[in-house]
């Protein structure tokens, strides 16, 4: 039998429990020990049971083993990360009605998403990613989902540019330095909305690219990624794609939310989230080696994985075989998408008979490399270190 | 209730029976009348039902009015043509042990996938067109599938590159002709197998681009379009891209087999086929509008379609809301994924009350331009022509 590959995913097993014995006594342990059996929830039944880790009935994961490097990311093996529990898929039964209401402009108001297509749409190629994706691989213990690499996916969005609504509007207003948008999941009675509403604030230079966004990868956008209608910040993480978006405000602060003012916030382990703290805005360039994610015989190997540039185009890929000593161009073998896209890479290598780290490193056009270490934070945000993405390929 | 909008689809209504008095009546009909209520056939269930007009166990079309403008199109609304019945769903069970023979190498003999993978990847974005997409628009009587514009999508083909296995079997042989690929149905016993075989040459130029195909859309390629492995010739009609691919083989000369022979021949009305006719390889510059397809009240509409350059990638699309009178640039609102692929056009139009004939024109790279009318010829092939792919839009 061909045995599994062993990935860093001590923290993982560790927060998922039962193999906690193991992991204090290896720090690789079999990949396939983590997927979970628990069903997919109905709002995300049309993901492929095969395809997806469900961590919780609001967070699943593409696995590493069916990752592939494909140059967008089917919708059924796409990565599920809600704040709140999802609406009702009512929500989405006419998408054209769904309202939005714009402040902050200088004639505020109500737009269907009817209405809004008639200013134009557009299609952008870009990477969905948790900010969260990587905790699995930090040595610390973080709360949270251990997600490993599958946080994250490459998909078409089409919608209508924010500043074609704006300027339909009459212009934002001069004081403005953010665009805050806000979701449309229903809270709970008795509790503070700002302590668990998504409302998200991004720079206001972020609405240059920011879509209200009706699609994925030409099918309208289900409940489980925030259909009818999302706010997506290509180069963004995740959690500043607004989900169920009802309204979108230029606003001189940032939200007042908790999401906002102390979560997603990089920290040093153990102080508390702040609003001093950098936010959750831009990703950055990272890679990750998808296959093989099983031990080979010796011979010729195909090394495939994904890599993305952050907000800057990827510019090149190298691969090692023996944990970083050397590094080889790999071939970027996806097409290129544009700087928010991510881009399949491969390489061909003769593998002897032995261990092999095999680890992959992106560069962008901005210059910046993936390091090989990532600094520990508080909550597990931005892992791009290269050595703890590695994986151990046993050829034989 | 809003009307759907009136396309020509006269040879349609003819040859689906039940309406033809309408037909005979006016050119233009309700273009709902049309899709069949048959229901999808087992080896397409992943289809959406709402998306698909059935035209027959192997004939599946994208309904026009779903079809939108999406920069790839959705598998589950992806049109299916198959010449043969689709092999059973076992042969896609383990992609990696599909084998092909290849021949005129210097070093003839079988690969599996899971060694020619090996030999590296690539992914590109083609259009998948029929040859007779478009021939419900002849006026003449035709037989085959009335298509309208939905035997047609633009996917993301994975595979491995012919030329990259011809240099590992030692290179071709010089006096290759044409690259003949064999698909891998099962033949009825009794009838002599080159009249019904799907055998297929394409000029040995096409092995530049040409690839072993084994994901569409970053997801295992299924049967119904062609799986395990596909042969795929990235700018040439659908017929040429053999599923369930068994043999390829760099050959001096066109297969025997009829659908080579005399089968996607362009000939004139009447004629038999033969091979002195063009063979329906390289697709032409095309475009069509997609939305709206419903009728609209007066005012700013967005007007969207896609287009296509053949082989050399689309330069510009035109909108006519006058029937052709005047045109006006449309906006390339989709990415641009290269010469092979299809890209969604937008444009945005205050229409007055009234009908208006909506056309849209494109142009390629190559300087070439979609033609007025398209000159019938025998089967109904390549229509490209722009006054027939209009629709006609009552505005109130």
């Amino acid at each position: 039998m061909v045995e599994p590959v062993r990935v860093n995913r001590r923290k993982f097993l560790l927060a998922s429990g039962g193999v906690a014995a193991a992991a204090t006594s290896a720090q690789f342990v079999p990949a396939t020990l983590l997927a979970q059996d628990k069903p997919l929830p109905p709002f995300a039944s049309f993901k492929s049971p095969e395809a997806m880790i469900v961590h919780s009935a609001n967070t699943m994961e593409t696995d590493r083993e069916v990752m592939g490097a494909p140059p967008i990311t089917p919708l059924n093996e796409l990565f599920v990360r809600n704040n709140l529990p999802a609406p009702s898929e009512e929500i989405v039964a006419d998408p054209d009605i769904w309202s939005v209401e714009f402040e902050g402009v200088a004639e505020p108001g109500s737009m269907t998403l009817g209405e809004m297509k008639k200013l134009g749409v557009e299609s952008v190629a870009a990477v969905l990613q948790c900010s969260g994706n990587g905790r699995a691989f930090f040595d610390h213990e973080t709360s949270g989902t251990q997600w490993a690499v599958g946080a994250a996916g490459n998909v078409f969005w089409t919608g209508v540019p924010l500043r074609r609504i704006l300027t339909a509007m009459g212009g934002t207003l001069q004081q403005s330095g953010f665009v805050t948008a806000t979701g449309g999941e229903e809270l709970p009675p008795g509790i503070d909305p700002l302590t668990i509403m998504v409302e998200r604030s991004v720079p206001v230079e972020a609405l240059e690219n920011a879509l209200l966004a009706y699609e994925m990868n030409g099918e309208p956008l289900k409940v489980a990624h925030g259909g009818p209608v999302r706010f997506v910040v290509p180069g963004y993480f995740g959690v500043n794609n607004v989900k169920y978006v009802r309204k979108v405000a230029l606003t001189e602060n940032e939200s007042g939310s908790k999401i906002q003012q102390s979560g997603y916030r990089l920290r040093a382990v153990g102080d508390s989230g702040g609003p001093s703290q950098p936010s959750m805005y831009k990703m950055v360039v990272k890679s990750w080696v998808t296959e093989p994610m099983r031990d080979v015989s010796t011979g010729q190997v195909l090394v495939q994985g994904v890599a993305m540039g952050g907000d800057s185009p990827v510019s090149s890929v190298e691969v090692s075989v023996d944990g970083g000593a050397t590094w080889n161009a790999a071939n970027l073998s996806g097409p290129n998408l544009g700087r928010f896209a991510w881009r399949p890479f491969s390489y061909l290598v003769n593998l002897e008979a032995g261990t092999h780290l095999i680890a992959s490193r992106a560069r962008n056009d901005a210059g910046e490399e993936q390091p090989e270490l990532f600094e520990p934070n508080h909550r597990g945000y931005g892992h791009n270190g290269w050595r703890d993405h590695a994986i151990e390929l046993t050829v034989s």
